[in-house]
């Protein structure tokens, strides 16, 4: 601590994200990246782009991107916001939508950002409890003071909620901000987008990151009203006038082009993802229902921790949460079909060698 | 405006950058852009980074930009914050070291963004006034109760403080933060960097969007005190985990290492800016002494307003900023030579046609 520190930075409690690891030899299912390369006409896009143009301003509000976006998904371009990664448009989210005095409601077991962003902005939050079975409790999030944010599906449960239960919330929120992060609804759920007609106080948060392969790239998106988006633009455009660079903007739309390439890529991980499942139940593991490229697990014998600690010491990284309400469940992102079976060998051996 | 706007949205005076625009014929000496290419390392660094890595997160607390940038300015790594541009590192210093209720102080003419900062994060300021000649009244910069954060050279005015007036501001403020934006000082003036082993208070921010030609790849650097970079590390870990992409990084890595080639495109800026000079004066302009790779100039007969509008007219933008106190000027930014030969030639038509 410094008496130079300003009161924003005492309050800080920063977000600790997955371990990254150098060197070979490593399999890496811990931060939710995509097994598969990005598609071929990404890295055609990113050759064409390297020029001298590199010398020059990106575009500020990013036109191309937000039209690719738009048509993708059946929205006009000016209800698109795009951002530095989705984290940076949550940030932005908090800053332009959540105030100090208002609490807001998010999951008590949910992505942990949310908690640190709150922090960060003197934002007053309540945690609300899972039901039994780790699905959200749609009906705690109606009528919340401050607004709600929640992932659907939620992480690191996978769990996702109906189109019902988001139009419930929506619904029992007007006039207050209802933000849902789908960060992994390319991998199963129902997406809220269809809500937009009729609730303009939805705002709904994209990434590339994970069904786009492109967390190298950092490209997050927003979907909503257009004063939402104008409030957005309002935030950036008080904070960095050029958030995404020119290789991260030609690499989106390259990305967005390439439907194909991106619903064989997404199959494949639901394929491996339900396979994974009937693998990990097979061996004695309680696995939750998930929409998205990781599956939640618990051994009801031998400790996640311990686990964890295990598998890092054969180059298998998996996440670990050590907070009570997680402390005994593993999250692990769906790899290759390879990496997969490479997990599977490692982890039958350390289940036959504790049950022994 | 609307009800689900944050009472921070509604605060935000957002910051106008300069315009771009897409097509062939224009000459562009409106955004500071660097007229050179980036050092053909650059290019080599990006051609091999485009890899099935980009499916991966880049580094959270990019080590080897911060090594390289750690020796090029002899200090230590942990003595360097790297984040999204300059503007962003900006940002997230107005947010680490500047405190709602302790009026900061900047010049009245200067970089644009500061106001918008302050509106946003809803720091008071004063605005101090430049001298008769444009420089900064250093010592109305001693004492400041919230800190103070000027650019060095200053913008647009292109101006540079003397060492001696750095290390007496920095001296005049110790225990409040005092920020040095050299977004300029490659190309003339003298950095503060040395006073860093005495003032722990010091904090300076840099950007490889001038001197390097990287714009289009935002990436922009902070170097002070240990504490002063756990602070800016505290603020962006509260916000956005990896605010810098694969691709850049390694362009900018690339960038650090040529200085042969950085040497050689500064030194031509600087050579053309002098000559620039000579030509603005000789048809009657008063052109400010810059340390920067822009020049300010003032016609006496002819409204600048008309001549930036005239310009456009012949695909040339330079940057008018149309505030009381700077409308009667103009922001010209060094392009080449063959940029410099052609806007000078429509420059004289339009002087002689005001003068016929």
């Amino acid at each position: 601590m410094n008496e130079l520190w300003s009161g924003m930075v005492r309050r800080t409690d920063p977000y600790i994200p997955g371990e990254q690891v150098n060197g070979e030899g490593w399999i890496k299912l811990n931060t939710n990246e995509n097994p598969y390369r990005p598609s071929p006409m990404v890295f055609e896009a990113l050759q064409q782009a390297l020029t001298s143009d590199l010398r020059k301003y990106p575009e500020s509000d990013p036109e191309k991107l937000r039209v690719a976006l738009a048509e993708l998904h059946h929205v006009s371009a000016d209800q698109v916001f795009i951002g530095n990664g989705s984290d940076e448009v949550l940030a932005f989210s908090f800053m332009a939508f959540f105030t100090p005095g208002k609490t807001i409601r998010f999951p008590a077991i949910t992505y942990s950002f949310y908690p640190t962003y709150a922090a960060l902005f003197n934002i007053a939050y309540e945690r609300i409890p899972l039901q039994e079975d780790f699905a959200l409790n749609a009906e705690a999030f109606y009528q919340s003071d401050g607004g709600v944010i929640f992932p659907n599906p939620n992480a690191p449960t996978g769990i996702a909620l109906s189109l019902e239960s988001l139009e419930k919330i929506a619904g029992e929120n007007q006039g207050r901000p209802v933000i849902i992060d789908e960060a992994y609804i390319d991998f199963g759920g129902d997406t809220a987008i269809p809500l937009l007609e009729r609730f303009d106080n939805l705002l709904i948060t994209r990434t590339m990151s994970k069904s786009r392969s492109l967390a190298g790239l950092r490209i997050g998106y927003a979907i909503g009203s257009v004063t939402m988006i104008e409030a957005l633009n309002r935030i950036k455009n008080s904070f960095n006038s050029y958030t995404i660079d020119q290789l991260a903007l030609a690499a989106g739309v390259a990305s967005v082009k390439d439907s194909d390439y991106f619903q064989t890529t997404v199959q494949a991980i639901i394929r491996t993802r339900e396979q994974s499942r009937s693998v990990f139940e097979s061996v004695g593991f309680k696995v939750l229902p998930s929409a998205a490229n990781f599956l939640f697990v618990h051994h009801p014998d031998i400790p996640a921790e311990q686990l964890h600690k295990s598998l890092k010491d054969k180059q298998i990284l998996v996440r670990h949460f050590s907070k009570p309400e997680t402390e005994e469940w593993l999250r692990v992102t769906i790899g290759s079909d390879d990496e997969m079976g490479m997990f599977f060998q490692q982890l039958f051996d350390l289940v036959s060698a504790w049950t022994d």
